[in-house]
C-alpha cells in the first residue's frame, strides 16, 4: 500500500499515513485532535484544514457546499473528505482543533527580528594569580569589555554569590547573560539562552519557552490557574485576597508555584534547566497582574477601579518567587485600566490591531471581556462583565472544556449532532457548545427574540416548573443523566452576550461609527477563538458581518508576551499602545442601560429597540 | 553648698554637681565612666579630660608633671585633680573612658554638608475618582513632579504592594522617600528620615542612627558580633562558611538578625520605627562584607586572596534580610583587597588620611591589622595577621574588655596599680592591659630585648616549668586565681606586635621612607584607640615618635560609614580612595622574613637588626 508523509502544523506532528486514509483519519493516527461532529460524513464542516503543500484528492460535493471557491482556491478542505495523493503539509486552524490541543497551540505566529533585552556572551577569563589579584567581579566585567566590547557595571547580587566558585569550577570559562548594564546570569559555555513568556489568565495559564536569540518557540504548554480554588471569577479572587495579607500571600504563592512547575515542565521538553531562563515576560488582566505581584487589589474592586500601577514593570524574578536564572528579571507589560489589563495590550500588540487601517474591533472574550475599537488611529476600550456562562458557569449542564464536554453542536431536524472533547461520551456542555446550542435553538424557533422558550419541539420538556430542551436524553447515553439547556440557562446567556454586545455598541456610538462600517473583528482568547462565529453572529453577540471579516487569532495575548520577550522594540511599542488606548467606564456611558436592554434580544442588533 | 552644671561630651551626660567634688567624682555621679587606676591620686595619668568651656581650679603639681605646658594651655587636665569653679563643658577622649562606654562613642566627629542619597518629600495627592481614575503609582509620581519638581519613574515593588491602601488610609497625604529615580519608601507625613550606619567588625558591631537631613547622630550602640560562635578569627569564619551553603546561610542569618535587633534598639531610643530607616551603609573587612552578603569566601582564604567584588554595591536591604523601609537600599563601601576591606576605606575617608600632607601612617589594629602609608598623595596598604592576642586570645589570663578586665596597668616598684572595666574586682587582662603589662615588664627589666623573662623580681615565679609574672596574686584578691603574664604570653605578644610593625616597615621601605620622616600616625579601631600609646612605642609596636604625632581616632570606620550615609560626594570620594590605594601582599615583599624577625625584638626598631 502506498503511503505518504503527512505533516500537521502548527502542532508539528508528522508521520507516514496510508493513501487510503482521509486526512481526518491521518490526523487521528498521528494523534492530532481535529473536530468531527458528524462522524466524517462531510455535513458538520468542523474539520476544515488548509493544504499548504503537496497534492490531494478533488473536492467532493460536500466540500463544494461547505467552502467558497476562494477558500478552495486557497487550499481549504474538509479533512474527512480529502485524501492525500502525495506527501502533504497541512495547517490545522485552532477552530478545527479539539480542546486539549488548542490550549497548547498558538493562534497566530507573528515574527519579529529578535532584539532581546538579554544577550549572552562566552568568556575566557584570565586565571587569578598573585600578579593578577583582581576581584572576580572586575575580572568578569573587564573580560566582557575586552572580548565583546560590552560595558557593564553591575553584577546581580545572586550572581555574585556564586561567581567565585563557578569561575573556578568551570576553569575560567563562562557564559554571561547581560541586561542593560547588569550581568543577570552566569552559566557554563554553550548553555541555552532561554526566555519564558507567560499568559496568566483567570482560568488558564499558558507558558512558552523561547530561544531568545532567534525568537523560536521551543515548547508551549497550558495549565489551569490554581487560583480557581479561591473562586472562579475575578471579584471572588479580589475578595479572598483582601481578607488578609496571609490569604493574599497564599494566592500569590499558589500562582507562582504553578508557573514554576510550568517552567520545569517546559524545560524538561528540551532538556534544559529553569536556571537557563534569563528573562521572563508575564501578561495578564489587571487583577492577575496585581495578584501575581502581591499588589493591593481591594481598590480594583471598588469604583473608580484604580490599579496600583499601569506602567510596565521590570522586577527581579526572585522578588515574586519565580525560579529562573538567579539574577533574571520578569517584565510585566503595561496596563490600560482596572479592567483592561496587560493581556489586552499584548493582544493589540500581537495582532497589530492598534494600528489597523479600517474600522476594527478587537475582542478578548472571557469572564471579563475586553473590547477595543480602532478608528482612524484612535483606540478606545471598554471592559464588560460577561460572567462565567461561556466557561460553563451558572449553566445547568455547563462545564469546562474537559473530556466529554460537548464543544460543537448542530440541530438536524429532531436529532442533535455533537462533538465532545476527547470524543468520549457526553457529560455536559462547554462554552462553544453552549453558544452553538443557543444559536441552533433560535434558528429552530425553539426560543424567540426575547429568549422565551416555546414548548413546540419533541425535545422540549418541563422539569421543576421550568422548560428545558433535551440535547442528549437519558436513553441516548445509557442511562446517564440527560444533558439539557433550560430557560434559566438562556437567561444567563442573554446577559452574557448582551454585556459583550453592549461593549461593542458603546464603543461604536462613542466614536460615531456604525456596525456596517466595521472592516474587521479580531477575536482572541481561549474561548473566543474556538467558537463557531456564525453562532455568535446568529444570536447577536457579534456584529452581523460577512464571516470573512472575522479573524480568530487564538491566544494572541501569549503571542504578544512572546514578542515582548524577544524584542525590546516590541516592549516600547506596548508602552505606546497602552498610553494610546482611551478607556471608557461602561457604566458611565450615555444610554448604557438602554443599549444593554436592547442587546439582550436574540438575533441581529437593532439600534431602534 | 554651691553646685555647678557639668556637661560631659561626647557621651552627652550632664547634670548638677557640688563644687567640692573633683571632675572624676562628678563624672562617676553622672554615670560617665572615666579611667582611674591610681584611685584618684594623680599618679596614673589615665583620667585626662579637656575643659572646653567654664573655669576650674588651678593645676596641681601632679598635673604639672603629667601634662605639658601646651596641653595645659589647651585645657587638658587630670579629672581627679581638678575642681569646677563655674558651669563647665568637658570633653572626655576615648582613651580616658572605661570600656563599656567606649564602644558606644565615636572617636571623632567629622561634619559634612548633608547631601543624602535619599530625600523625603511631603505630598498631598488628588483623590482618585471616576473623572480622575489614574493608577495610584501615576498619581504618586505625577504629584511628586508637580509639588516638588522631582522626576521619578520607578516605585519599588514592595512600596507598590502597600501603596494603594496606604494612600487611602492616610487620606491621600504621604511622605515619599526618593533615591535617584526610584521611590524607596512611603510613610505618613512627618515621619523620621533616618539612616543606619553599621560598622561590622569581626568582634563587634557598631550601629549609628542618623538624621539623613542634617547628618546628626540620634543614637549609637555597640554589640558583639554573634559570628564569634563560629570562631574568633576570620579564617575560622571562612572555614565554617565554606563547609556548606547551609552554614554560610546560618552565619549570614545570625549577623543580619543581630543588625536588625540593633536597628530596633537604636530606633527605640528615639521613638522611631525601623521602617523609617530609608538608607543603610555597611562597612566591614572583606570577609565580614562577603559573609553579610552571602558572597563566596573560600577564595578569600587561599592565595591570591581574591575578593568576589571590590566595587561599591547598592543592593536592596531585603536581599540580605535587613529590616528597614521596604524598598530601601544598603550601600556597601568599596574594598581594596582580600584583607584590606571597606572598613579601612571608611577609616581613610573619615580621617582624611588619604590626602594628608606629611608622611602619614594610618592603622586599624585588630585580629587582622590594616596599615596604610600616605606619601606624597600615594597610598599603599598592607594587611598583617596580628592575631587575637590583643583581644585577649591565646593569653593565659587574657579576656575581652568585659567587667573585671584589667585595662590599664602600672608597675610602681613591687606594686601593680591597675584599673578594671566597670571597676569590679580583677578577673583577667584585656588588650590594653596586656600591652601595658608588656611595656612595664620591659621597662622594669623583667623581660629583655629578645622577650626572655628573667627571674629577678619578687613577683616572678615558676609554674609548670614556665616563668610567669604575678600581676595580682591569690592573696591580693581574696583567694581568687592569680592573674599572671607568662613567658608564653610574651612570645604571643611578640608575634602580634611584630606583625604590625612589619607592616609599617614594609610600607616605609617600599616607599623609600624612614621612620623619622613620619609626621603623623593615625590609630583607629576599638583596641588601638584606647591603648596607652607610650606602651605601644615602648615595646616597638609603633614607631618611636613624639607622642603628639599620634592621633587615636576611635571608631573611624563607623564614622566613615556615617559620612557615606549622609553624603553622596563622600561615597564618590570613597570610590576614589579605594581605587587609589595600592595593595602589597606582605608575604611577597622583599626582606619580609628578615623584617619580621627584627620586629619581634622588644624596644625601638633597629633596621640593622
Amino acid at each position: 500500500m502506498t503511503s505518504y508523509h503527512i505533516d500537521f502544523e502548527p502542532v508539528g506532528r508528522r508521520g507516514k499515513c496510508p493513501a487510503d486514509k482521509c486526512l481526518l483519519d491521518c490526523a487521528h493516527q498521528l494523534g492530532v485532535g481535529i473536530l468531527s461532529m458528524c462522524g466524517g460524513h462531510g455535513t458538520c464542516h468542523s474539520c476544515k484544514v488548509q493544504v499548504l503543500s503537496g497534492t490531494v484528492s478533488e473536492p467532493t460535493p460536500h466540500e463544494q457546499e461547505a467552502l467558497s471557491p476562494q477558500e478552495l482556491k486557497n487550499g481549504w478542505r474538509l479533512a474527512c473528505q480529502t485524501y492525500p495523493t502525495s506527501d502533504c503539509k497541512l495547517s490545522v486552524p485552532p477552530q478545527s482543533m479539539t480542546t486539549p490541543q488548542r490550549i497548547q497551540v498558538e493562534g497566530l505566529e507573528v515574527t519579529v527580528a529578535p532584539d532581546p533585552p538579554v544577550r549572552a556572551y562566552q568568556l575566557q577569563l584570565p586565571v587569578s594569580s598573585l600578579s593578577d589579584p583582581r576581584a572576580d567581579s572586575e575580572r568578569l566585567l573587564e573580560t566582557l569589555e575586552q572580548q565583546h566590547q560590552v560595558h557593564c557595571s553591575i553584577i546581580d547580587i545572586d550572581v555574585l554569590r556564586n561567581l567565585s566558585p563557578q569561575l573556578r569550577s568551570w576553569n575560567w570559562q563562562a557564559q554571561a547573560s547581560v541586561r542593560d548594564n547588569e550581568v543577570v546570569a552566569l552559566s557554563p559555555w554553550s548553555s541555552h539562552k532561554l526566555g519564558l513568556a507567560i499568559d496568566l489568565g483567570t482560568t488558564k495559564i499558558a507558558g512558552y519557552l523561547v530561544d531568545l536569540e532567534n525568537g523560536q518557540t521551543f515548547a508551549a504548554k497550558g495549565i489551569m490557574n490554581p487560583q480557581v480554588s479561591y473562586g472562579e471569577d475575578i471579584i471572588s479572587r479580589i475578595t479572598s485576597a483582601t481578607k488578609s495579607p496571609v490569604e493574599a500571600a497564599q494566592i500569590q504563592q499558589l500562582t507562582v508555584t504553578a508557573i514554576n512547575q510550568l517552567g520545569v515542565d517546559l524545560c524538561g521538553e528540551v532538556n534544559a534547566k529553569p536556571e537557563e531562563i534569563v528573562e521572563a515576560v508575564v501578561v495578564g488582566n489587571t487583577a492577575m497582574h496585581h495578584l501575581l505581584l502581591r499588589l493591593p487589589v481591594e481598590q480594583l474592586g471598588l469604583s473608580p477601579y484604580v490599579p496600583a500601577i499601569r506602567e510596565a514593570l521590570d522586577i527581579k524574578a526572585r522578588d515574586i518567587g519565580l525560579h529562573i536564572a538567579s539574577g533574571a528579571y520578569v517584565h510585566l507589560l503595561p496596563i490600560v485600566a482596572g479592567f483592561v489589563g496587560a493581556d489586552h495590550v499584548a493582544m493589540l500588540l500581537a495582532t497589530e490591531a492598534w494600528q489597523a487601517e479600517g474600522l476594527t474591533v478587537a475582542i478578548d472574550i472571557g469572564t471579563n471581556t475586553e473590547v477595543s475599537l480602532v478608528s482612524d488611529g484612535k483606540v478606545t476600550s471598554v471592559s464588560c462583565a460577561s460572567g462565567p456562562a461561556f466557561e460553563g458557569g451558572h449553566i445547568k449542564c455547563g462545564m469546562r472544556a474537559a473530556s466529554g464536554a460537548i464543544e460543537r453542536l448542530l440541530l438536524v431536524d429532531d436529532q442533535v449532532e455533537y462533538q465532545t472533547v476527547d470524543g468520549t461520551p457526553p457529560v455536559g456542555l462547554c462554552g462553544s457548545g453552549i453558544l452553538d446550542a443557543m444559536a441552533q435553538l433560535y434558528l429552530a424557533g425553539v426560543i424567540d427574540k426575547d429568549g422565551r422558550m416555546k414548548d413546540n419541539h419533541p425535545r422540549m420538556r418541563t422539569r421543576q416548573k421550568q422548560l428545558e430542551f433535551v440535547l442528549v436524553s437519558k436513553d441516548e447515553q445509557d442511562g446517564h443523566p440527560a444533558i439539557v439547556i433550560t430557560q434559566q440557562d438562556i437567561r444567563e446567556l442573554q446577559l452574557a452576550k448582551a454585556a459583550i454586545r453592549t461593549g461593542i455598541q458603546v464603543l461604536l456610538e462613542t466614536n460615531g461609527c456604525s456596525e456596517e462600517e466595521i472592516k474587521q473583528v479580531i477575536i482572541a482568547g481561549a474561548f473566543g477563538s474556538y467558537i463557531n462565529v456564525s453562532s455568535a453572529v446568529t444570536i447577536g453577540m457579534l456584529p452581523s458581518l460577512a464571516l470573512d471579516c472575522f479573524r480568530q487569532v487564538g491566544n494572541a495575548a501569549g503571542m504578544g508576551a512572546k514578542l515582548a520577550l524577544v524584542s525590546r522594540s516590541k516592549r516600547a511599542e506596548a508602552q505606546t499602545v497602552a498610553r494610546q488606548v482611551g478607556y471608557i467606564e461602561l457604566a458611565t456611558a450615555p444610554n448604557f442601560m438602554q443599549t444593554f436592554v436592547q442587546a439582550t434580544h436574540i438575533g441581529r442588533y437593532n439600534r431602534g429597540g
